[in-house]
């Protein structure tokens, strides 16, 4: 077996003009989009599009549907004069959590729905995609301008969902002995680890968040800009990788509470974790790391990931350091991109979904101060997902997107190797349950800037 | 829609050869007993074949699969020269609970194995049907006696699979609001309802069981042959059928505390349990039931099933009557073959998996004393599954098959309309937990034949 | 510390003058276990008396105030003319299960009333306790035949809740890590321990139950009177000692699947069982035995008891064994006692409640040929709780009271040393689930007795 | 009945001198705060103090029993030579969560635990305060600092245990239907209700947080002192009273997932809310509400309290605002202190422990501009409880009193009815999980003070 070769989107230099569009383009883009979610699951068996083995993982199959009802259920049903549904039992089978346009079918079930058929609900986005076309060639509706921005908000939900199909496959594959692979490959093992050091920030007042702008297309959980102040700080010039994490192991880190916040620690104890989810240790003591390419021996320089945010706390407490703030790395991420060449294309660099390997690899230290800061890992901050000073969610239904999960959970920061390109902004927040482990998400260490905080 | 055509087995005019056969005939049998596996799932798709919503309802898959391990386990490994192992890791995936030969795959993880797909399952038996033939062709093998003895139990063990492929297929079609059918059909409801009476058994010392024979087989929980006394009791010609649930129904007495066990009571408050499975009421109050066919309006004269035996002593009481003993009922079931012209075919006649239809139909009047004592549903005894005097299990781990089972679990008796014909005596002992409802189970009364139990 | 005392009843010579009495004499009756009820609690502290560790271990202080509610509900209320309740509040929070007479405090938050003090209810059974002397006064009231059947009926309801209060007191007490004591002693520990032979019974028609007379007290489920056919079979001359629990632990009985029935092995596993209930390794390996006397050595000769009825079945298969039938147990029990001379006293001879020691001692070879038959250890049979041919439970809320429990349970038979020694009959039926263990409950082994059975 | 009169603390004129304090001032009040836990229970009975109706309400015995632990083990074992434990298993019984000194009896089964008695309880505390005082005579001690120190934070832990101690009782007396009350009482219902207005506040850069300093107890999670930059906002002049939640309820509000956070919404449905905790409506839909004074009808204008933070949530979205931050409650609470009169007393007014009633009563409009800001309920905000930039959590095992619990939880500023007057500060951190009910929490309303923000 080889290397993953590149997949979808390897030469697809077009920026994200998704912003800037017309009716026209915003087509074109629409059906980039929309074919990627299939190509992407163009290597499964029929019977692999139900897996659902936790409520939280979603099968392939619903991920397929459930986009298409997005564009059924906010631009087909309220713009496009004529439309018929497909079925009108989707509305139902398919609404994920939208209270605002009915009932949805229980989310732990969505795994009994051997009906549609993986045929029937390629059908399905079919006849969605053709009356999109329908609705994105009326340049002149009445509603034209919400039209072309609720394709926008559908296609970033699309890039959400074919982010959610891997590691929901991945996690699914996981639980038969069998391990299947989504795309079989012997992944290399890196040479060398690049060491770790730290980069300063003289911290100020700085800008967090976006506002909304006709021209650059965000979440509303990202608005609006407002200022905050910010203490010196330290970032790791990279994310952690297996070597450091095995040293916790090896340290006993998964049997001292005196590392772990209280919560973490029950579940440390309730879920009996003793490693990363994915990692396997055989007979003779070597550890493996199951992948999206099938069982790997494990890269210790590669990059850590399918770390909780519990993990990463316990691991930052281990190290002397401490997650960074949504504010900090923000700050970080928006200097680094300042500092490029004005000629830099303005696509972010790092190991998206359009690279062919569904695995973070070792951080290079030749490509900036802070390595992989978009792509590879999702990084851990410290902050609870809430909303920003003068937030106000969208009106109607469509407003449930984001604003009615700012409770319990924890904002991570710059995408990872399963995330779409051109779906990733510095301003970006992600948000999962500290508990959460099957996302591709990982730890980058920081530091208050203080001469006390020098151990 | 038409009704439902027939099936495997229609012109089955041949007997339950398979106690007198030599090695040919056997695998002559035992062909035809494996590809009905197949055939039974003909009209599913692929992605039907994974579903598996509670932990008791397997896959179809793995039906086919488990079915398969069964020859390869306790047949092949042991007695086929030179046999290679389809895959090595089926013997732990498809073990259902032998600890005899190893560890089991979750049973409640089952509908988590995408792979093997359906169509390496049909590999698989396909690669074990090879080596059976093999294996049946070696007339002179100094096992012979074993190997024949154990196909033959393969081949039961292979008709249970088949009923409760349908048992759990039904379960799990239920779950999705779409109603997929098995094979859709349109039934037919009755014109007219059987009257249930009482047939006399004037009691007295009455045999149980029988001996094992090589000309005649039985599982091991139906022997030893022994004696038992009854007293007097009267039996109700016909099972209860669905008119008299809705009278139930209609009298509160899925409200009413009196009519039921306490655990009975628990489970109706726990799964606030108002009619049996599978029926529903639209909103203008008419009932309807779903089958294997589709969603049917419900025939009052049609026996009722999917009671589970709390249910079945509720309704019992309710009616001022009881459930059978075992040893009642497998007295009635002799007396009636006994009753039998010499000149009858062996076969039991009754409504069978050999029928095309897969729902229960109204008893007929002119069929015998006793309606419907065999197919049609499953009747619950008073008994719980206990082993009978003198019971002694088979050696080994083929000894785990039924009597590590004989706790908690009610015997029930006569077969149903998803047993083979071939698979079901007067002594056949099934058993399940008192609250199970998926199973095509009914109720047939029972009261002591004393003058003071008149009502 | 010394030996534990004799108790209440000591020099009790009186038989259970009970079904004879008068309303005079069953007066007497009542104050005398009314009284002894508050007297097995007089070593608690006040704490003791409302601890509730899992739903089935009620509180002291509800076995009190339940059992005064029993005669309130079904002899005060309906019969004494104007008589007041305590409290109007108590129906409610002391009724158990009968839905009869109203709805029930939830069973599994006894534990959470702290009012009624403890205070309290002895001043409510003290109120009841006048009543029912005023009530028992009026020998021509119209109803005293029902009055005075009611009334024992009460009596045997109370000595079931002394019982139960030494048993659950015993669980509630060991989750404490100070393990307190009912009344701390220094139990014996025996010399020698007495072999395990067997007795012969021949089989044939037997009687099984009683029929309700009016000079012989017994509760309904022992009802009728009935014959049943009996194999020769073999009982063990005692229970099994804890030197043959130890025996099966160190023949790896508890992580051998092959020894269990299916049910059980899932709870050994489940509740990581390695022993029995009670039992204690130090860090020497010595075995301790936690008991209402305090922790005690483990004694080798002594009956074992707090097995469930998963334990005794693995315990009797590994022994090559298996466990009795009521049938058995019963004709054994009957032919014991047939065989005493005339002049015996009318009582069972065995270690019953009114002994001092709360926890069974070792058998002794000269006390018959059937040692411990009666007291010591409830001893498990095979058979499940069921109605006998043509029982019929009593009319109203109080046919409640055994009846409907007929399911899921198994019968147990014998009293153990925490049960009134007026309470136990030959015919009597207890009941538990197979699973529990916090009873004192035992095993003695039976055998079929033919050639091949010889191991 | 009359009016709870007033209780421990009511003629307390002294300040917080603890700080200020040298050892002997420190003993004094050492004695004072450790009476007050048992004066505050002398209206219990003994089946009182054992009460745990769910894990997190721990029974006033045990808060008796821990706060001890924490005297000995954090000063007496390690700071005063030849002391003597009371009881060795005290050191695992009574530990709460610090896996620093060892491990814990579990959590949920405190209630467990019948031994030791009440009255032991108290002698052990006795034994603590006996050796206390010798600890703190030793002045010239050469850990006295230290000693101080810990002593402080030993009363302040006194005092959280004493607030808890009210509130779980609350909770556990509840469970009873007897609903018995600490101290029984009529609670006055208020004439008129206090018009709810806004408050502006300009924003800009604000200190938030304490540093740690000799003459000022704070705990470890308000430091370090620190500056954020706040918005102009604006905050309602008091919490929201009952009158509002009944428009709330009225509104459909429990029944409107639009209105609530999704984790809200889930234990809305999971919990069946309808109403706050402790309210209950009788069969003429008039309100009442339990009280520790036991049921009462429900005070319109009186403050609304026992809400979950999701209630609180729900209600200000409801009502066209949102939470206030922790830095905004902190600036207005500062802002407020500072506008008073020097001549002031350090003591902060408002209704707390000392005053007898245990329930929140109606704001006052002539008591300053933000009513209620200090006592009568806990206000939640919209923070969760985080680390402050540069916190530092002290060594050894007394590190875990804070920093641990440092996720899923959300801040509440102010304290309570049932909170010590000395306890609370205007920097003072509590900290719940947002679906938590039973402190005495309310909600004060806040909103940006941006024009578009008008309603």
């Amino acid at each position: 077996m080889n290397h993953p070769a590149r997949q979808v989107g390897d030469d697809d230099t077009d920026d994200d003009c998704m912003s800037t569009d017309d009716a026209a383009a915003l087509l074109t883009r629409y059906r980039h989009v929309r074919d990627a979610s299939l190509v992407h699951c163009a290597s499964l068996q029929t019977e692999d599009f139900g897996l659902q083995a936790v409520p939280e993982t979603s099968p392939a199959k619903w991920h397929l549907a459930h986009t298409a009802w997005f564009f059924e259920t906010f631009l087909l049903r309220p713009f496009l004069q004529g439309y018929t549904e497909y079925n009108a039992g989707y509305a139902y089978l398919f609404n994920s959590y939208y209270n605002g346009v009915g009932a949805q079918f229980p989310r732990a079930e969505r795994g009994l729905l051997s009906r549609p058929t993986v045929e029937e609900v390629i059908r399905y986005r079919a006849h969605v995609d053709h009356a999109m076309a329908q609705l994105l060639n009326q340049q002149d509706h009445r509603d034209i301008a919400v039209i072309l921005s609720r394709t926008r908000l559908g296609l970033h939900h699309e890039y959400q969902h074919q982010e959610l199909l891997f590691t929901d496959l991945k996690y699914n594959f996981h639980c038969n002995p069998l391990l299947p692979a989504w795309q079989p490959a012997t992944l290399p093992v890196s040479d060398t680890q690049t060491p770790q050091t730290w980069h300063r920030f003289a911290g100020g007042l700085s800008h967090l968040g976006v506002d909304e702008e006709p021209d650059q297309f965000c979440f509303d959980n990202e608005t609006p800009r407002h200022q905050t102040l910010l203490q010196p700080f330290r970032l790791a010039t990279r994310p952690l990788c297996n070597a450091e994490v095995l040293a916790f192991i090896e340290d006993g880190g998964y049997r001292n509470p005196a590392l772990w916040l209280a919560d973490g620690w029950a579940r440390v104890q309730e879920g009996r974790w003793q490693h990363p989810l994915y990692w396997q240790q055989d007979a003779h003591g070597a550890w493996h790391n199951f992948t999206l390419h099938g069982l790997q021996p494990l890269d210790p320089a590669a990059t850590a990931c399918h770390l909780s945010a519990y993990e990463a706390d316990a691991l930052a407490r281990w190290a002397g350091a401490r997650l960074p703030t949504e504010a900090e790395w923000e700050h970080a991420a928006n200097s680094q991109l300042a500092a490029r060449s004005p000629a830099a294309s303005p696509a972010l660099s790092g190991h998206f979904l359009d690279q062919g390997m569904r695995h973070p690899t070792a951080a290079a230290a030749d490509t900036g101060p802070l390595q992989q800061l978009f792509g590879s890992v999702w990084e851990w901050t410290a902050n609870s997902y809430s909303p920003y000073p003068g937030y106000r969610p969208a009106a109607g239904a469509i407003g449930e997107y984001n604003g009615k999960f700012m409770c319990n959970q924890l904002v991570l920061r710059g995408g990872s190797c399963v995330s779409a390109r051109q779906h990733i902004r510095p301003s970006y927040r992600n948000f999962f349950y500290p508990g959460d482990r099957w996302q591709f998400s990982g730890v980058r260490l920081a530091r208050d800037d203080r001469p006390e905080t020098a151990r």
